[in-house]
């Protein structure tokens, strides 16, 4: 797990001659029915769910039964998809992704919230204090990769007592686009189940969530304005700063059973 | 500074009203020479810095004497670059920055850093363990948005004593490329200075210092496998792992002057 490297540790004023583990980061490009759709830079596991999570968030692909043919070559960071019916790469849904930190135009963007919106998540899940907090615990301790190397992401879809499916990688927006994959290919429903992530809750992230119809978010860390404004709008309950014993609800607050 | 939302905090089995402080997130667009090049989402802040630096990472700026005109609408989140010569949008050149976590096709990626290669780092320019540890604190000091919305990322061009030029934004990419527009704008040649960031080190934050001819990188978080091996090649010192009397060097040791 991870790469190994020789490193220098300074500690109070002391130097040791350290082996360190380092997270693997790869370039893993992904074909669409013989058409290049993207590079990610990306950890070098489950790249078969990545590369379907990939393609259904940018709306390539909408029923399992659409996928003919999925090869993975790891070795050389490649996937090939082929599916029918074969859509257009449309240039704003694929450059909506292609940014740093997300999204296509300005336009685009809000048109996708507006295609979301139509689905607005409906649930009947409520989460008590006690669960969020045990959550988190078990995602730590679900986080091998983390604690070997740090300076990697985990995504957790559970339930309000167990992480069902865990998976890191060193994009935030891969481990979440593996989770996508994952549910895709297994026919996964989890629109009564939490995404817990590790990071930052953008916007992009949201509406992921959304789009699988994923009524909780939670993280340790916080979300962002726009974030929040499309939970509201979207009926996602967005749980945040979550540490030992401590969160802040943002959004929806009715899915959270507080005393 | 960021935007106030109602919350509810709960603490040790109590719940409060909170009014919390968001980091802001705006969708960004960059035209140049009237074509779309891109949608960066981002903080709405230094959106001129920002334009110049991303266009300069993607090689469609090369000499400061170019920009004929720069327009930026913060309200809309447009900004208009004029600039001669013309360059085209090159495919591979764009596709490399639009993907969550980095690049565009592998073969782009490995030329882009054989690109950078050419212009191996070369300085004097060598580190106390005392200094290395005050530049964080004083990092530390200058996230003012962080300090109220946390959820956002730093990034510090500094001298061996002093942070000269600090940026925030809540994309790890943005705020280091608002500091390489700066420089670019302001003709800084940052060759003898420490480019020190909040989040992890991965190869595209790598090859950013890298094109900017910044001889140290410095972070509290960890460098991934592929940044180590391009900062080994292309003469880079990678100081991780950066907290309270502690730190770890990954490659060109040599930067620091250790006991």
């Amino acid at each position: 797990m991870g790469k190994q490297v020789d490193a220098v540790t300074w500690y109070q004023g002391q130097i040791q001659e350290t082996r360190v583990h380092l997270a693997m980061e790869i370039p893993f490009t992904v074909y669409y029915n013989e058409r290049e759709t993207v590079t990610l830079l990306c950890s070098p596991q489950e790249l078969d769910e990545l590369a379907i999570g990939f393609l259904v968030g940018e709306g390539l692909l909408k029923q399992p039964q659409e996928i003919k043919g999925l090869v993975v070559d790891t070795a050389r960071g490649l996937a090939w998809v082929s599916a029918e019916p074969d859509r257009p790469l449309a240039k704003e849904a694929i450059g909506r992704r292609f940014v740093t930190s997300g999204c296509g135009s300005g336009t685009g963007y809000y048109s996708l919230a507006d295609a979301v919106l139509s689905a607005k998540v409906q649930t009947s899940l409520v989460l008590l204090p006690r669960q969020v907090n045990a959550l988190l615990s078990k995602m730590q301790n679900l986080a091998q990769q983390y604690q070997v190397t740090r300076g990697i992401h985990g995504a957790g879809l559970c339930s309000p007592d167990q992480v069902e499916i865990f998976r890191e990688d060193i994009g935030r927006h891969n481990a979440v686009d593996k989770i996508l994959g994952y549910c895709f290919i297994k026919e996964i429903k989890p629109e009564d189940k939490v995404l817990a992530v590790t990071g930052r809750i953008s916007s992009e992230i949201m509406l992921k969530a959304a789009k699988m119809s994923i009524p909780v978010l939670l993280s340790r860390s916080v979300p962002t304005d726009m974030a929040v404004i499309f939970a509201e709008e979207l009926g996602i309950t967005i749980i945040g700063a979550a540490r030992a014993g401590k969160f802040i609800v943002y959004s929806h607050r009715e899915r959270v059973a507080l005393p």
